[in-house]
Parts: C-alpha cells; sequence; structure tokens
C-alpha cells in the first residue's frame, strides 16, 4: 500500500492506515511498581501531537482522570489553536488539532469507535519485553492491510499498569538500540514506534 | 555487523559504531528564517541523552555560545549525576553522563577528535530537503562499516542556519512520514534519527 496519494487530500492518506494514539495517565507504574496517576507533562502533548501529525496520526487521545488537568490542558491546546498561538505558530496549531481529552482508556475506544463506526484493535506498548510480544514489522503489515482502525496505547511514568497490558488485544515489544538501556521518554518512544510503524521506507 | 555483543561491556558495543551527536544553539534559524541563537531547553538535553544511551552513542553534545546557559545546563546535569537526582533516579545519571558541553560546531568537532584520536565525519540534518541528500540506509551503512566517528549535527529553533550544512561532509535526508507535514520536535527527530541509523532491525 502507498501511503503518499500525491493528489488526494491528507485525511484520505490516513483513513488508509487507521492508526490514533492514547497517552495513558491512569492506571501507570511509579518507579517502585505502585499504581499511580501521573501528572499530565505539558511537552508530551506538544511532541506527540507533532509525532501524530507527521505520521498521518487520525487522533491523539491524552487520557487523565484529573478534571483539573484536563481543563488545564483544554486551555493551553485553546492557545495554540484559536487563541495568540494559532497566528504565532500554525504548525503548532495543526498539530495539537489532532488532540482530544479523555477520562481514560474506556471512554477513549468508545469514542474512537464512535467516530470510527468500528470497535479499534487497542494495542499495548512496554519497554519491558514479555511473552508473545508483536514485532514491529508484522504489526505495520497488519495495520496497513486491516479495515479495522488500531489504537497505540502509551503509558506514561514507569510505563503502563499491567492491568492496562492484560486487557489489550496485544502487546508490541519494546524499542530496542544496541543496548539494553530500556529508558526512552514517553515522547521519544512515541516518535520511534510511529517511524517504524509509518515512516517512509 | 552485529551491535549486540551479549558477554561484553557496553562500551564495546559502542566502539562499534562511533556515533556521535551535538545540539546546535546557534546558529540557528528563527521562524522568519533569520540567524539567531536559540535558549537551551532542559528537556532537549534528557531526552535526547536517554536516546542517546538507548543507542550506545558515544557522546551528546550540547553547544551554546551563552555561558551562562552552559552554566545552568551543568547544573542541572551534576543535579542527575552526583546530587540528589543520582539517587532518586540512577537511570538519569547512567544517560546524562554522556552529555558535553560545548562553546560551538568547532569546538565539539575539537574535543571529539581529541577524544577519539580521529576527525570526525560531520553529518547535518534538516527537515528541508534538497540537492544530494544521504538517505537513511546508505548512511547507516557507512556508520556500521567505517572506522571513523560520526557526528551527528541537530539544529534547534527552526533548525540549522545554511552556513552549517554547507561545511558538513553530508545532509542526511528529512524523515519522512505519509504527510507532508515537517515539523517535529528536535527531541522526536533524534529518536527517529537514532532508530533508523542503529535499531535493532
Amino acid at each position: 500500500m502507498t501511503l503518499i496519494a500525491p493528489f488526494w487530500p491528507p485525511w484520505v492518506a490516513i483513513a488508509m492506515a487507521d492508526l490514533s494514539l492514547v497517552l495513558v495517565h491512569y492506571p501507570v507504574l511509579d518507579k517502585n511498581g505502585l499504581i499511580v496517576t501521573s501528572a499530565l507533562t505539558n511537552m508530551d502533548i506538544h511532541d506527540i501531537a507533532r509525532s501524530a501529525r507527521t505520521y498521518g496520526v487520525r487522533r491523539f487521545f491524552v487520557a487523565t482522570p484529573v478534571k483539573a488537568l484536563r481543563r488545564l490542558a483544554a486551555k493551553i491546546i485553546e492557545h495554540w489553536e484559536s487563541g495568540y498561538g494559532s497566528t504565532y505558530n500554525a504548525t503548532r496549531k495543526e498539530a495539537l488539532s489532532l488532540v482530544r481529552l479523555e477520562h481514560d482508556l474506556d471512554s477513549t475506544i468508545l469514542n474512537l469507535e464512535h467516530e470510527t463506526g468500528a470497535r479499534p484493535r487497542v494495542i499495548a506498548t512496554s519497554a519491558r519485553g514479555g511473552p508473545a510480544r508483536l514485532d514491529f514489522a508484522t504489526l505495520r503489515g497488519q495495520i496497513e492491510t486491516s479495515r479495522e482502525p488500531y489504537l497505540i496505547v502509551l503509558g506514561t511514568g514507569w510505563g503502563l499498569a499491567p492491568e492496562v497490558t492484560e486487557r489489550a488485544d496485544a502487546v508490541v515489544e519494546p524499542i530496542r538500540g544496541p543496548t539494553d538501556y530500556n529508558h526512552l521518554s514517553v515522547r521519544s518512544a512515541a516518535a520511534i514506534i510511529l517511524d517504524r510503524l509509518c515512516g517512509a521506507r
């Protein structure tokens, strides 16, 4: 499949590989392995939205159960979408238009299903290995040929709680370089995952 | 070449593909195409250091002519390397140990030459296309088979000034997804570049 359709508007190309992301802030692990709600990081939203826009992602959901943080995020996004930021930097506006603020993974899945008309395949990510991890090449092939929407689940803090990975349809393999260090920022991990799944080859 | 050498200490694997990064804060472009000195962003140092550590990079140079900003960066790094942060998060310490603060590209090249004993091949990056761009697969092959150290030059702001790209030994092709949007953060771009050059395949 060719993702680049030179004479088609971009949303046609996007519809071909129907990929969305969700950045989950609860339930995630802290450095001691306890389940916590992580704070929302402004830079996560900006960086991942820009990567999402680059790689033709349908939606970038930011899920936190903390209402005050969702409202804060909404305010920041509004600044770039319709406030002063929208004229200062139009490319930021374009990226942030993909963002949707959600309560949790359940509300994200429901809203994505509502938008696409089909229940998404939910793919969890993890920096840790484990049994039955899906490799990136296989997942890329599935996304490119499937008619179903796909939702990639990213965890903040020290990663997704087991209850999230356990209910996913699949867990993708960890990102590996030539070392055994596996502490990428979620911003970097999101960029690499999108490049592996949708990058021009 | 196999970059993973299970029973060797990590610096042996690192020595095989001798890759370093430099994040340049002057001369770079602003959004109007003027040459400026950009401010140092704390998150750039952390994110790119973590990516560098993941992908077995030798050094991550942070180059700014502003002495006060180098001192500020040194202080922040010290917090994680030997201050409270070093016990709070040892993985951060490990990543930041790759960082060297430099004045500019010239001092970076000199110091890298001093450390490796050979003048590095300087590879500029750009989000814009142009004539004679080196593709990632070719560059990866060169780095893997060459005995020379390589230095990848990343620009902050709206990218490296032409005087930097013009003096580089080569300019690598822009990162492309299936859209024509080319406004990744430098943190995301660095992660993707390292994955394309050194990621496990």
